[in-house]
């Protein structure tokens, strides 16, 4: 998938916050962005709250960018960020509006959940 | 987003898995097909498995499409699993292959996690 330049807008804002430039992020974000965690149904409004979440997330962290891609408007990026619970993948789908990122939808799906039992003949562990 | 022959694909087989016609559902999928699931770290290999869990999943369930978009080989679904326990919200990112579903990775998010308190300052609940 080619880089454009929605996917680089993406791709900086996790770059900054791998390297903790809090400012720096918060300019790729519109400031009435929207962020959606639908896991616990947080709504996270304002690009000043999203921020502030973010940089205050519990220590040690680190962001790995699996695959980013775009199709329109959108950009979807699919993170693992190690931390010393495990780790926690994350699908991101963003919606970018003159240059800035304006509304996101991140599906995060933490890897301590177990196999239920009805299942497991069916599967493998990655 | 303009829907194409690959989003497509994806929407029949959802609508097969609503309709919970099997068999049409499997023929959308390649042989060899591959399924992960991050939050479990269960990989599905085979379509013959996939289609075995789907099938087996403990019921009722109602698969909702929210979005889906496509970007060159991959498509994008967002979806939302209403059950007894509450939503199951779902990030689906398929590959397609010479016209059949040959990759995917399902991002399961289930909203049934608290918000810790530490952030719960800066978020509204949706």
């Amino acid at each position: 998938m080619a880089e454009n330049a929605n996917t680089r807008i993406l791709r900086n804002l996790w770059d900054h916050f791998e390297g903790r430039k809090w400012d720096r992020a918060a300019e790729l974000l519109h400031p009435d962005f929207v962020a959606d965690w639908p896991h616990t149904r947080e709504r996270i409004c304002g690009r000043e709250n999203f921020i502030h979440i973010n940089r205050h997330y519990p220590e040690p962290w680190k962001i790995e960018v699996v695959r980013i891609f775009g199709a329109g408007n959108l950009v979807v990026s699919e993170l693992a960020v190690r931390h010393p619970a495990g780790t926690s993948f994350c699908c991101s789908v963003a919606e970018i509006q003159e240059g800035q990122i304006f509304r996101a939808t991140e599906y995060w799906a933490d890897d301590d959940h177990e196999v239920p039992d009805w299942r497991s003949q069916w599967v493998e562990r990655f």
